[in-house]
């Protein structure tokens, strides 16, 4: 499995996909790769084409499954293949397959040294994590039951495949179950994740990856702040730039249209403005004093500092025009389509 | 016309749209602004909004008719106005009108002062221009006619829509007009469109904007260097990502298909990699050797010491292939499509 300049660290089977592709009786095929995995795109590629296929790489960024580019693909490609996630409920044009890629896990051990720093937070605990560790979630589920946990894995709503995933925009799995656990455990990449459960849930939330077990609440604590910073900048803004992505499973249009009757109806300007991939260069030039995000909730809140006018998640512009006080985490919603 | 915070800097006259618009009887707007006209997209919109029109704004880069986010509105929207550019022939599903918006070129006495310093390169001298400053020349032809010079303004083909005009891939209204000329006055700004004129040409160049009247030669030959050292480059490639664009006006497809089939044939790898806005991010996490530019010719010359693998455009894919030694501007042809 070595190839020139780069080993597979992922292991790619291909033959359920080319079972799929046989199955489909396609001759043209879309492949799309999130960041971490397009160093495999030549060698997919060579694969699929040797085995008669005509294949389209996409050089779009792929950020899930949501983050779909059949408006390019479906004149050229008779299907679109999409590495790393699980599928989400998405009409498409074209047939989708998703290949998910399980990452390696090796960290049992770091919990193992810090079960007795988590002990003192309770009894019960939710696992959570995200489609690429989801796999793990038993193993660890198992360890903590033999150190006398009650393990609670929530079962989402039908955004969600896996018992136990969690979406950068659903956090469902943890909700459901929040009741009734002490607290969390996120096990996966990234600090994202864990803190739209810490935000959801109300609940401590403990992140698990290759730095250990450690607590989120800080890392809430410092987003919430610069969550309120925005929306007090927000407050005496006159005109606002409602963002929609045209990508297939963040395009939240019709939350769009009811956020910007609802600016109107509170005397300022609202435009929706469409677009592709979400970026600071691409709002630089317009003149609006406030934009809010009706993409992925991650934009509003992660990449929220890389933006020079305040960014707001639909939920925060409720605070800002409503006076609300109770910080809600924006998760999506099919109504929001 | 002030507003706050900003003065309209170029003169919108709307009536032309509204009078189209009622015309094609249509109710929802998509508005397409390049970079420097973002800004009043708030104020065009208000506009439109005020004679009863749904608006969306074009989040997306605009560089060109050639780019139409087309693919993005055609739901949304029951026509697209694109400001700042002349019409190309482009298939759309929906209508496009184009808004020309002519800029402010107060620079003539520029070229009074230094009349003298290209009275020594002939007597018949060509102009050109793009669109923004194209209605600029038959004045500069006035004042070089009044100073002895025999002046020509050139028709382009198909693809350009006044006399004189060039695109950044289409400098047939300078090139068709070479052999009745000593060399080419630029009007306007920037250097890409003057430097094309120079390549595609072969003759001398003169730039003619805020900084007066100047010769491309020694950029031209910078250039050139930089693009025989991509080629060098390239040479050693085994793994070649074709690049296409899906911006409707660049989506040279059938250019690519007839780039990876001789790719092929030489004994080397090639995938056509389809994406919106070309980037050097996007890019980053492939592992081919270099890159083919089928979208705008522009991507592949000004931008390419953004990107850390060589950047070809198809003409110089010809000459790492070949081994031809002569050099040929990219340009767009229909045939391309």
């Amino acid at each position: 499995m070595k190839r020139s300049g780069k080993e597979l660290k992922y292991q790619f089977d291909l033959n359920p996909l080319l079972k799929r592709l046989e199955e489909l009786k396609v001759k043209r095929v879309g492949l799309v790769l999130p960041e971490g995995l397009k160093i495999y795109a030549d060698y997919i590629s060579s694969e699929l084409k040797k085995h008669g296929y005509e294949v389209i790489v996409s050089g779009n960024f792929n950020y899930g499954a949501c983050d779909v580019p059949s408006f390019e693909f479906e004149e050229e490609c008779d299907c679109l293949v999409n590495f790393g996630h699980a599928s989400l409920p998405i009409e498409s044009s074209i047939p989708m397959i998703f290949i998910e890629v399980d990452f390696v896990f090796p960290y049992m051990e770091l919990l193992k040294d810090n079960i007795d720093s988590i002990k003192k937070e309770g009894k019960k605990v939710g696992l959570v994590s995200t489609v690429n560790y989801v796999r793990e979630l038993p193993k660890v589920k198992e360890y903590l039951e033999s150190e006398g946990f009650e393990v609670v894995i929530g079962k989402g709503d039908i955004r969600v495949k896996y018992p136990g995933q969690i979406l950068g925009c659903d956090f469902s799995s943890a909700s459901k179950v929040s009741d009734k656990v002490d607290f969390f455990i996120f096990v996966g990449e990234g600090r994202f994740h864990p803190l739209g459960v810490a935000i959801s849930t109300e609940k401590k939330v403990f992140a698990f990856d290759c730095d250990g077990i450690y607590s989120l609440n800080d890392y809430r604590d410092k987003i919430l702040k610069e969550r309120f910073g925005a929306i007090f900048r927000a407050k005496d803004s006159k005109k606002f730039g409602l963002i929609v992505s045209s990508k297939k499973g963040q395009k939240r249009m019709a939350l769009a249209k009811i956020l910007k009757r609802k600016i109107e109806d509170s005397g300022f300007i609202a435009d929706i403005i469409l677009m592709d991939e979400v970026s600071p260069d691409k709002i630089y030039g317009f003149d609006y004093d406030s934009y809010v995000i009706c993409a992925c909730p991650r934009i509003g809140i992660d990449d929220a500092k890389r933006y020079k006018k305040p960014l707001l998640t639909p939920k925060e512009l409720e605070i800002v025009l409503d006076g609300k006080e109770d910080y809600f985490m924006d998760e999506i919603d099919q109504n929001d389509f």
